[in-house]
């Protein structure tokens, strides 16, 4: 097994799936009102690696190993077309929250709509994917995700509470990003093989279960860790949208954890920086302090991770799928968007 | 039967059940981090008349009648609880939407805690119900609320897209409020009826619960067409929140079309009237237009919508809830607040 297979041929194990989850997204999302057309056309512009959708097929793929045969039932499809419906849900809001302009280079809810639309239109998300995942029959997605929807909420209004903290300490932040990114990446996991399973118990025990939600949990702590890395020092023309808006937003990132803790005194300094226009911060910040010390030591972070996300698998049967997820848990900390 | 019980009396009926979802809401909410407790107490403060629930519990009640007995069980308690947490979500939501600042004489949260908490604040309510829901072993709560409130914002983002739109008409309007405002009164009296019949099918019968649905669809219209001529020419002091605010937004409501239809030219003069500052915007159009007439056309529809809603409600066995069902739409057109 290589480290180096391209995402382009971890996503085509699972490309028959993603093509029939995007062509069914848009019939689910159609509107009663002909005005909300263009909205709904638009969201779907964000569409992006549709990493969590990957994970819950894969995830079912794995768990149903070789012996059991790799097709899904329609069930993993709706609890990854749910998935990505919430997961879009948060990004409109976010967006809303960040007075964020653009997405994916096309402007966001917010900026082409307004703050209004924008909110309402990711209540109108999330109410369809709830509605989507009560229609299965058994009830354990709908179930889960509604309370991964509550936990991501409890973590990022945990984080807004905790803006311009600078006592703020690295177990609560990890347990706040496990809340507000990595819940809903265990959860695709966990349910993907959950629903793969089906109700003959075709590999699905609650070991295996358990290690996808783990492998999961890993996984999307260090894709908040690498994305805290990016929104300083990433290029807003790959990632494709605003960057450093965390350090006029106060919010407390690893790398930003790691400059605080290396003395007393570092925390006024960095008071004195923070909190201004982005641009003038992240210029300071890269004068003054060592930014590419504390990106490596987050980076650093985030790769062990990555190692414990791909340790988590081994109750699982090998095969394609398995190796699949192992790979796409590396792609994350290489990833520059 | 008098039309003149007060609200009091009729509350008074359904008092212990009320206690009780109060009682257990405090328990419900309370978060996982201590940060948050706070947040959900000051949200506890904009509990109302709690109509909604009322309606669940009297609908439950009128659906047995007198043969099955009063008692409800545990799941028309959690059908009301939910109603009472989507509605909460959504008044979180309007404030943002509406950059409101009081709501029933306390700050609202985004202007206590900031429009960001606010956002995040509502989608974690939204979520803690539809968890609360699908703990039901009956789906069909959960499938009926959450279709509820895609409509609910389906409704919202079309009044936001139609503003300022003086080519709006009566229908269109009736259909906007019966999505944004009188899908929820349906959805609690339907439920709370439907609960309460339980497996035993206790006098839950399709014709019932259809009754049901229609009174509070009925009910719901003319609650928000009330809501509509208050924010006109209600006392801000009685109401306890900012009036006025539909006309500078460009809320096209009854009491609007009204004077919109009174002839040519009228739509020029009140485009030319309206988007000013609420306060000189209001001022103008008491003294230019008949604001009178105009509020007492829409009160007539909204006593022609309650009428209907009593006239529903024959299919129930008679009896004091029905009773109070038939008296508690009588109020809604003669609050004040």
């Amino acid at each position: 097994m290589t480290e180096t297979l391209p995402f382009q041929d971890i996503a085509a194990l699972v490309r028959p799936q993603l093509d029939r989850l995007n062509r069914e997204l848009v019939q689910d999302l159609a509107p009663g009102h002909r005005e909300m057309l263009p909205l709904i056309e638009h969201v779907g512009g964000f569409r992006g690696k549709q990493l969590r959708p990957m994970l819950t097929f894969l995830s079912g793929m794995a768990v149903r190993g070789a012996e059991h045969g790799g097709v899904l039932g329609d069930d993993v499809v709706t609890v990854a077309k749910v998935v990505e419906l919430l997961h879009t849900a948060t990004l409109v809001h976010d967006d809303v929250l960040d007075s964020a302009s653009v997405r994916r280079r096309i402007p966001t809810v917010n900026q082409m709509a307004g703050v209004e639309v924008a909110v309402l239109l990711g209540d109108y998300i999330y109410a369809k994917a709830f509605h989507m995942a009560v229609q299965l029959h058994d009830p354990a997605a709908a179930r889960w995700l509604a309370e991964t929807v509550r936990v991501i909420c409890q973590g990022e209004i945990t984080q807004v509470l905790h803006r311009f903290d600078f006592a703020w300490t690295e177990p609560r932040y990890f347990q706040v990003i496990a809340e507000k990114t990595a819940s809903l990446y265990a959860a695709a996991c966990r349910l993907g093989g959950h629903y793969a399973a089906g109700n003959h118990g075709a590999g699905g025990s609650e070991v295996r279960l358990r290690a996808l939600e783990e492998y999961g949990l890993e996984l999307g702590i260090a894709f908040q860790i690498v994305d805290d890395c990016l929104d300083l020092d990433g290029d807003e023309r790959v990632v494709g949208k605003s960057l450093g808006t965390d350090l006029s937003k106060g919010k407390i990132t690893l790398p930003l954890l790691y400059l605080l803790q290396r003395g007393p005194g570092e925390a006024e300094r960095l008071r004195s920086v923070l909190g201004r226009q982005e641009a003038e911060a992240l210029r300071r910040l890269r004068s003054e302090f060592a930014l590419e010390h504390a990106v490596a030591y987050a980076m650093d972070e985030a790769r062990r991770r990555i190692a414990k996300a791909q340790a988590s698998l081994s109750p699982l049967p090998p095969g394609p799928a398995r190796d699949a997820l192992h790979q796409l848990a590396g792609y994350v900390v290489t990833r520059r968007l």
